[in-house]
């Protein structure tokens, strides 16, 4: 458990009241202590009392995977026939108001309630979501190694290496997944491919559809590499485009750029979403952007800062997050870019390198 | 929506007493809808009542995800500045006790219960648990062809086709998952791979440990085809097995083919799990045997029905789980074998049929 991380923490427990914080699925935990819940049904959970008992409940056939730090918490080891919720419950004790990981599923959360009916409950990301939200000089080193590794999977895209016309969706989300493995990443979070009319729809599954020639071919894609996320958005088309889509790339591209340039440390994130939003309004696709303009980024693909309308919260020197405007007309096509931007004392920097262009790639 | 499930759905939501289902993440949306909420932060949720509503809250952007069908639920479309828990507040209105589904996450339930305070919360899976769990011809039919897959991968496994000398764990991991894609798979849900001591830990981490000649490896994998997952576990040995391992080998083989033999209709699920355990226990290994029997398989890689002490519900013909006992001997090495099993009215199936003898592949 990083010594930092677990004083911060405790600080913000006393700062909001907090009487323990039960961490589960999600990256809380392993953020905290380097220990992952799996994303199964047998309890995992971390439960971190403000007067400073740390214990781990965690399954016997699990408990192997858990290196065992006597000196930062406790090891709580259950059988199958035992009920853990009892245990946390037993741990938890009297405390009343308790802050359970956002991933946490619901049948923990209500069994938990059910043996503790006294207690008051909110998510745990009220205390670690502003924590975990500044990233230090190592996990933007991470990010950054991770936003290299997308990019060079994003450079063979945008350069034609990867083959798109004849093949499906789903055979170009496969390539795309094999080649953010070779790169480096541990595991691959996510590869949208949406061609044609399913451009238009910005987390398309990648299916059965085979990619004609003539189409915008939005790609979104990322992976964890030393645990910390990548993802990166590129849309080509395959063959000269029409002016029409060249006008709403040309828009989309700008308002990008602009929103990039707008995340300096103190922009309240809604202003940056503000940004991109204006101008696609003014070049008349206002309602064709239809999502909020980016989320933060670290060990989970999406965090805190969100940068969307109502999120009145400063940028900070450490924030990560996408931003990522698209433009989408309705069963006709669709365009998106995103990058991974950091927040230095300086201003913006992005991670992602890869050109804007709009790129001709049959 | 399969109306044969909604009917079924509907009339255990009377007999239980239950106002309103909420489905979010999981298996149980798809189940009975087709729909299937992303793993993200954005609330999707059908809200389907006791007295007949069915409404479909979901974000703008994953919209053109979902295909219309109006004469079974309602849209319910909600923008990036709206508080989906408030629309989702709104349709339960006054209704009282609400059944959430398992794998909602912890955030999601919290802002739901600050807006229904009045509500009374149990899990869906209490509801959709026993339906679920009893497959019907089309749904083993998905089973075993996921099963054969699987079979195919676990057939050049044992067969040795699959390298293990000189490769890492995460290496040979990489293969199987590859394996599973080639082999109809849409989505590898995991690929345990755990060599030397690493096999004594059941859930290990395939990674960067190399296999070396004489050890145990412990690989335990499977995917999802057509929407149904394959599992399936076989242990190798990379050299001569010393006669200790045989033995300890010997002893599971044999406990779990008596476990397969009893999984017949109005057989309580814990007696399968009892065969497993005395056939260890009296082979010396009971201590050993760290983790239940088996757990049931379908939309979901662990679902009802559990095969585990305490569990007296019977088998009925339908019911489809796994039955994998293991050994593990602490920082030496272990053995697990598993097959997907189907109860019908002749008795037990197994969908896999790959050979459990003790495979030597190096």
């Amino acid at each position: 458990m990083s010594e930092a991380r677990l004083q911060r923490v405790r600080d913000r427990l006393a700062a909001l009241d907090v009487d323990a914080l039960l961490l589960s699925k999600g990256a809380d935990l392993p953020w905290l202590t380097g220990v992952t819940a799996m994303p199964l049904e047998r309890l995992t959970m971390l439960v971190l009392t403000a007067d400073g008992e740390a214990t781990l409940v965690v399954p016997r056939l699990e408990a192997p995977r858990v290196t065992p730090r006597p000196e930062e918490f406790r090891l709580r080891v259950w059988d199958e026939t035992e009920d853990p919720a009892e245990i946390v419950a037993g741990l938890v004790g009297k405390r009343r108001s308790l802050a359970v990981s956002d991933r946490t599923w619901a049948a923990d959360v209500l069994a938990l309630q059910a043996r503790l009916p006294k207690a008051r409950w909110q998510s745990a990301s009220l205390v670690t979501g502003p924590l975990r939200a500044v990233k230090d000089d190592d996990e933007v080193a991470a990010l950054r190694r991770a936003a290299a590794a997308a990019d060079r999977v994003a450079t063979a895209l945008v350069q034609g290496q990867i083959d798109l016309l004849g093949r499906t969706e789903a055979q170009v989300s496969r390539e795309i997944s094999d080649r953010l493995l070779e790169e480096g990443h541990e595991r691959v979070n996510f590869a949208i491919v949406g061609s044609g009319p399913n451009s238009a729809s910005p987390h398309h599954d990648a299916g059965s559809r085979v990619i004609g020639s003539d189409e915008a071919v939005v790609c979104d894609f990322g992976g964890s590499l030393d645990g910390y996320c990548s993802d990166i958005t590129r849309t080509v088309f395959t063959g000269q485009p029409p002016p029409e889509f060249r006008d709403l790339y040309a828009v989309l591209e700008r308002a990008q750029a602009q929103a990039v340039d707008a995340a300096t440390p103190g922009t309240p994130c809604e202003d940056v979403d503000g940004v991109a939003r204006r101008l696609i309004d003014e070049g008349g696709f206002g309602p064709n952007f239809v999502h909020r303009t980016g989320h933060g980024i670290g060990l989970e693909e999406h965090e805190a800062p969100y940068l969307v309308g109502g999120n009145c919260d400063p940028l900070v020197p450490g924030h990560a997050f996408s931003v990522e405007p698209g433009i989408y007309v309705d069963a006709k096509w669709g365009a998106r870019i995103e990058d991974i931007v950091v927040v230095t004392e300086l201003g913006p920097e992005a991670l992602n390198t890869v050109d804007h262009a709009l790129s001709v790639v049959a």
